[in-house]
């Protein structure tokens, strides 16, 4: 029996692929600080420990404890428009808590596998389809981070032979996300809303497209991924292939939740107006067919969300630049 | 009058800086928390400060009182090959020092410029001759935190308007350089060895080629850059176009220095083996011409290090990761 480490595992994606791995046969260890998940993600099963990926020493003390086999780095303040105005905290977060890990694995000596969730924020705005080949050009702080633990896991591998893989999901949506983040996570953000009484949000026209990808489509394949030596030191592109305007989206969730649809255009902000990837490598990979249609995976979520009721949209109020902040997360700030 | 502000401004290249600033007019505000410089190195006329670069709210208050017109970022870590070894004081030091400078620019609102020292550890080793249009593929965190400061630049620029301009030296030598870091800055080393009656040690054959740069060629560069409004939002290498194996260079220092030649030769490490750069982009934006021999560089320096007499080695005793460090650092590691 393997022993697997997932930071972030009281978190959306996290509390999933902790649930494949133990489907799978693992021993799963949870790290995570309870910034954005909950213990209540945590299966039963799993050890939970609650702790910050930057604090070195007590990453240390896990890594001795329990000699990892595997880690799945998955914690991550992962707003990608917000981004801008928390650089500090951005980085800290995604990379200074990133390389504590990576130097962790390299120190315990255990370690076979290091899978990472980057993003596809990675590529920017000019290129679609996305492709792993493609060379990266992120325009925004979170997806530069992402970025830089990708590169870092690269030569760690050269200079330490640290094994990794690296996926590139997006737009994932399901059971166990935070719907309480007013920040990201678009679907989240609408069923809360419709639980609420309130009309969808959306930020400018609601044209942009994005191919959004049921997390039930993504935790197995990341779980599996350790045992599939064909896709070590390998970057993938993980999601669906179907693309729908936020208005589209807007109009299914809707449905999804059995509720009217009534949505509040916001001033457009400074965001990828078109993101579809290509996933013919993560596929031929891991021999993966099909996807989860949408109304059927909003069905899934839905139906766990009504269990869960409403959340209080939480306020991120430790903004570090407020120019140029979309005038509705301003709004909402504490002076 | 401008004012500018100069972070490692009490370090090597900084130091440079700060009296090219004061030679062309400019009020000079040093921040340096001392890691690697030294105060007397602060030139006279310069207002000097003792802080990190990490230290949010002390960089906001210095920006508060001195209204910068521009920022010169030179503080650094710059012990590439020992980067490996300390990822987080790495990426602390060179990416979040950044971005709280970058964030105070942008709260200021009275920045014009903002100059960045890079380096051409951005390239990594499958490239020469290195210019700025070729996909960077660094090769050890040092070279992945400065492309990762390069690309927040750009992206702050497009979400906020900071102007940036970034250099990308390589292998600087000159006066004003820290001749006791046993870790970078060859010439130093040497030098070091040579007032010290020690053998020069070099990692390997020694048939490794640089091409050594005398600061004289450089720091006026960057001072003048600010008011260049064509290097604006652009990137540039400068440095020295004739190259050098480090064995010839350990004989035309031990020229300069007027002592025997003798060198000690350690195991190799891991370093990129031939590295030379373009220079047309930055000869052409500030119609450069020429560069200090070698022979005249080194015979400043050395001039200037006779006077400051040797120093005792330092050691970086905040390693985080011990394996594959290369023996001679190792071996003076206190436990």
């Amino acid at each position: 029996m393997a022993t697997a480490l997932v930071t972030g595992g009281a978190g959306f994606i996290g509390a999933n692929v902790a649930r494949a791995l133990l489907a799978d046969g693992h021993r799963v260890v949870v790290l995570d600080d309870l910034s954005g998940g909950s213990p209540h993600n945590v299966p039963d099963g799993a050890v939970f420990r609650r702790g910050d990926v930057c604090d070195a020493p007590a990453v240390a003390a896990l890594f001795a404890e329990f000699r990892f086999d595997y880690v799945f780095h998955l914690a991550a303040y992962a707003a990608e428009g917000l981004s801008h105005f928390i650089k500090r905290y951005n980085y800290t977060n995604n990379v200074i808590g990133s390389v504590t890990l990576i130097n962790a694995a390299v120190n315990a000596g255990t370690v076979r596998c290091f899978v990472f969730t980057s993003s596809i924020a990675v590529y920017g705005s000019n290129q679609v389809p996305m492709s792993e080949d493609l060379v990266p050009a992120p325009e925004d702080p979170y997806g530069i981070a992402k970025l830089t633990v990708e590169q870092e896991l690269r030569v760690t591998h050269e200079m330490f032979g640290l094994p990794y893989v690296i996926f590139r999901p997006h737009n994932v949506y399901g059971e166990y996300q935070n719907i309480g983040d007013r920040y990201r996570n678009v679907i989240g953000i609408f069923m809360n809303q419709a639980l609420r009484g309130e009309p969808f949000t959306v930020f400018g026209d609601g044209e942009q497209v994005r191919a959004f990808t049921h997390i039930g489509d993504v935790a197995p394949v990341l779980a599996r991924s350790v045992t599939n030596p064909a896709a070590y030191n390998e970057t993938f592109n993980i999601g669906g292939d179907t693309v729908y305007s936020l208005n589209e989206l807007a109009r299914a969730t809707a449905d999804a939740m059995g509720v009217p649809l009534r949505v509040t255009h916001l001033p457009a902000r400074n965001e990828v107006r078109q993101a579809y990837a290509d996933h013919d490598k993560v596929r031929k990979c891991f021999g993966l067919t099909g996807e989860t249609p949408l109304a059927e995976g909003l069905a899934a979520m839905a139906a766990w969300v009504r269990r869960h009721g409403p959340r209080e949209p939480s306020v991120f109020d430790a903004i570090e630049v407020r120019r140029n902040l979309p005038p509705s997360w301003l709004a909402v700030l504490r002076d």
